[in-house]
């Protein structure tokens, strides 16, 4: 198990339903020593990747990019989810909607923060559908920005939108994947890495 | 002028109706390095505070906020605006509302995540009306912590959020005041600090 596995295992809760509470360190109280480990890590896995901004979407893949962001010394942008008052001006804006309708979204950029000169690592802390990734990378191809990376903290290997974004031949990293929960047991599957 | 006031000035744009943006640094695109130079700043300003823990607010604290702890080497705790499936358990619940019916938010915090152990300090990139500021101190307040500082990246001098939390007695710096602003010429003045 990597450093991040093992937290998952210390401080993780199964719930029923698939659902894998971690926000005591991933996405509500934040663990910024761990998050500069996951920045490390990524870093290590892009290495040999030209990457001159990093993007994520509001609101718990904020802080993971940008502390990720420190050890690539780039901006990050944050799409939004919803259009605010003070997102005027041109706007790249993806509709996603999942298969299961489980989620149908807007995801919007200012158009003046993506262009085709960006090569972009693409950074969440979840991926479980794909809806908002899938929504991130719609953005990145309608700015004729390039996708260096995709850098995913947790993903639920249980359910496709891992698979989904590697036949498309993305660069995808999961720092951690879950096989399989038990929320009975509390036990959690890992796939060798 | 500081490095911030400097920024503001170079990047920030004057919109009508007392609009400032600074989302290509500040709160859709963020300069990781300027947020570096704002961790300093803050860990200069509180060096006298014992805070164990960095209180924000979706979305756009978030990132500054991360980037401070880093100065702090403390956990980050952010507040959500709306209830989400993933906030089961015991939650604080702020109802905040603004004089002027301009804002009306619940600020929600798991209650796990905030004790009377708890040395708060909080971080928010804008200060105006103080309504997101005063939900925030009143979860800190109900959880039995106290609040060590408050630290505001840009504030609004001419509304009247900042003078009423300064009322209450709360230590509280903001890294640039902005006292008036011309959306015709563009001129920023700021409060001699």
């Amino acid at each position: 198990m990597n450093f991040l596995e093992e937290r998952i295992v210390k401080d993780g809760i199964v719930k029923e339903g698939n659902v894998l509470k971690v926000d005591s360190f991933l996405n509500h109280q934040m663990d910024i020593e761990l998050f500069d480990q996951i920045g490390a890590e990524f870093k290590k896995r892009f290495a040999d990747k030209n990457i001159n901004k990093i993007l994520t979407i509001e609101a718990s893949g904020i802080g993971i990019a940008c502390i990720v962001a420190k050890h690539f010394h780039v901006p990050v942008v944050f799409a939004k989810k919803t259009q605010s008052i003070n997102l005027e001006g041109e706007m790249y804006v993806a509709e996603v909607e999942s298969f299961t309708h489980k989620c149908k979204n807007q995801v919007i950029v200012a158009k003046k923060f993506l262009s085709e000169e960006d090569h972009v690592l693409i950074i969440d802390d979840f991926l479980a559908n794909g809806c908002a990734l899938q929504g991130l990378i719609q953005l990145v191809t309608e700015a004729g920005a390039t996708v260096e990376g995709i850098g995913i903290v947790i993903e639920k290997g249980f359910q496709s939108g891992g698979r989904i974004i590697r036949n498309l031949g993305y660069p995808l990293e999961s720092l951690a994947i879950v096989e399989a929960m038990d929320s009975e047991t509390g036990e959690i599957t890992f796939r060798e890495q």
